[in-house]
């Protein structure tokens, strides 16, 4: 630490004041400011407007629950194997929150971000001239044998109904700006460089939005774990009412089949 | 896993359609449900009133973020050695988030539900009455040497402001039950059987607060998890424009004092 | 901090030296010491005789892996989900090392000790003595309701193998202390009691082996998380040249049943 | 899961027998098979010599505990914070094993072997010709602006003690192979290319040791986890008896020094 302390502006208190952001968090935050909004304003010390609230709590509505992914098992599975620590049934079910699933929303961001800062001169400001920059993004992907972050889903492969819903709402809240219209874009002009037609999906959409939101790029997978943690209360609250998680322990370990161990190859010795 | 599958209500999707709580996300969620209302009625499977809405998120105000506590620096430190893994900085962060600091909110709750639920006869209605039943139940505390969850706070002696507010809140929503009732009691008769006065703690009114929405008492830590996550988030933010973490992290290491071994009592060997 | 810094015997390094509990690591602890003996080392501060390393890393040995346990799921499910955090789901794994699973061990080291504790006069001498210890403590719990850690095993009814081969590992070394002795007499008085003969687990073993060891109390459970720390690379490692995981999560996916909201009881709104 | 069910050669138990890696738990793994050996064996399913486990176990001891690192403080700062939850303090440690600390090990073990696969032709057999394919490896780093993994330390300047130590016992132990040759290589000739001299730090010795013994390079990382799991339960035994945790807390929430919050460059609301 420095002479001059930690600097913070969140949390702070004294004998008698609480105050958060710099606003007293009794009088002016609690029964005033949504969990949204708050949630918004705590990672950009910026506070929202009320478009910009809307925006972002649909995408965490996006985002919440997805059924029994990965991380919903894995929070379930944990509460049965510790029941006395929900904080870490719900720990380890972020902890799926990586590259692969969560991870297309902080990608498609930081992709959508990486291009538009790149661009040169004005942004565009028609779709004609989005559907040029969408058109050469996708085509340097193609050479270079990368994937369009946000664009297919494995289930939804006639589109994702979230996509048009959450540019629908943007564009209600005059929130859409350029990572959504070249995302749009992208949309619209892929197939004529792969040859077929991906959903644009709703993990990218929803990066894309964050993006357009002001919110850090770097913790745009933040926002998903937040939403994440929502859903996976409510999955501990349904097995604690109906669960499920001894049989699928079970459904695992009675199926195991013993094998021969198969030795890695070795090494120097 | 019995012939009937896996039951839930929560998400689940087709090819065409996504729903979540038996709703169509993207034309009747997104857009139209808070974020603060989606955690609810996730983990309740009812939703909420606007009334119980503005309490629940005022509680989640309340708990959002403290400051340098040690879930703070838990996150930032993480944050600093493992910058690869947003979620793993979250979740150790929450992992702090146990009997000692938001587990007060949690033990309240189900403290003011147990006095409650071995209440014989019928709830009190009048101030009065919540008095004489707090008196018994303080005197009993005392009697068994145990503490008053939700009562004392080790800065705001004097009282906690989130406490009068939270119950204001209530009040003006109409939400104000029986856990908040007995908690307010609890606050009023307690000098006549400790012999000094302690504020209600902003911890242990959440608690009360919580129950009384009839959200599942197992669970009472999990909003404030969920809360946290929020406050962590935007931790995360602040470290990355204003890191702390490497100080801090500094500060003990460089303090260190290297002293010998001091053997633990050995056993039968 | 206080003025004095914060101590520690643990590792210290200045620009040429590196002291791990006082010994040059580079000369005197790496090709010297072994893991199991560095890591009750490190736990104790007391350097432990071959005798008690060897009956600490047979209980290591004992719960390193017990095939497709909840946490074993756990960790590959997260690996799937988040490969790019080989920590994350080791912790993952880790965090269902709670009271259900691994807090066995824990639970029978911690209620030897305490009836050990609580015994007034020397301890018993021969196995007349310890039975009638057994014998009263047994009773005992069953009056007051409750079980008797390290007793019962859902699979080895007729006997887990790795107690008797524990106590004879035990016997041999020399440090086969009280808390093994106390359990032992459990296991051939119990049925005098309860009726019926259960096994003395694995688990409760390992607790009890703990505790002889001198090892600390309140973080036995550290132990088994160590050995299972070794178990779920071991899963991890068989995960990438066997894959399960994806196949485990579209188990339970294909056989998720969507069920209509079950409204969790209200509160006071 | 197909009709064959989820294979692993892992543990396995029936009514009387427990097995893992196809032996017998209790007669032929409980007492004959120490931590380090068994750790290397659950992750290669291949039993290792004695030279290669003193090779992997003079690692574990390099890698177990470095003092006051932010791992450390973060496991003592979640046991203040959640004293109910062994495992969280314990997982939210390994949490910051991460891409900055633990990472270098991983790093330098895929690195050498990355290096070393593509080399085209027989490897070197002498030291002179290990240095031309280091020389070209390090000019080729420096050409692409990168850093060479393991070389450099922060504290240990001058070298650090820990790799001359482990290329020794590698060497007596028959078992320092091309990896361990490469990186040896890299410390005799980088300052020719880099124009100073750095030392060939510990963290990338292990990984180099680790890849030579052939353990999966994905799962470098998790060796170190290993090792600092022992450690960080060696920081928690000794918080239990000299604890620090609430100094460092309040050393940092004490000097924290309340600012205007500092908004984040807006969006395109």
């Amino acid at each position: 630490m420095g002479a001059a302390g930690y600097p913070t502006a969140l949390g702070a208190s004294s004998t008698d004041a609480i105050t958060l952001l710099g606003h007293d968090l009794a009088a002016d935050v609690m029964g005033k400011v949504g969990f949204g909004e708050l949630a918004y304003w705590l990672a950009t010390q910026r506070r929202p407007t009320a478009g910009q609230v809307r925006v972002f709590e649909a995408v965490l509505a996006a985002l919440a629950d997805h059924g029994f992914t990965p991380t919903a098992i894995v929070t379930r599975l944990t509460y049965l194997s510790a029941p006395d620590s929900v904080q870490g049934a719900l720990a380890a079910g972020l902890l799926g929150g990586g590259s692969r699933f969560l991870g297309v929303t902080e990608d498609t961001g930081i992709f959508l971000h990486e291009v538009l800062d790149a661009h040169e001169g004005p942004l565009p400001a028609r779709d004609e001239e989005w559907d040029a920059l969408a058109l050469a993004t996708v085509a340097e992907r193609r050479a270079s044998g990368r994937f369009v972050p946000g664009l297919g889903h494995h289930v939804h492969k006639r589109g994702d109904p979230r996509t048009p819903r959450l540019m629908e709402i943007a564009r209600e809240e005059g929130v859409l700006g350029p990572h959504l219209e070249l995302f749009a874009a992208i949309g619209r002009v892929h197939p004529d460089v792969l040859g077929r037609t991906l959903p644009l999906n709703g993990a990218g959409v929803c990066g894309a939005a964050l993006a357009d939101l002001g919110l850090p790029l770097r913790l745009l997978r933040g926002f998903a774990l937040l939403a994440r943690t929502a859903g996976l209360i409510g999955q501990l609250a349904e097995e604690l009412r109906h669960p499920v998680a001894n049989d699928v322990f079970l459904s695992v370990d009675l199926n195991n089949r013993p094998v021969e161990p198969d030795p890695y190859p070795g090494g120097a010795g």
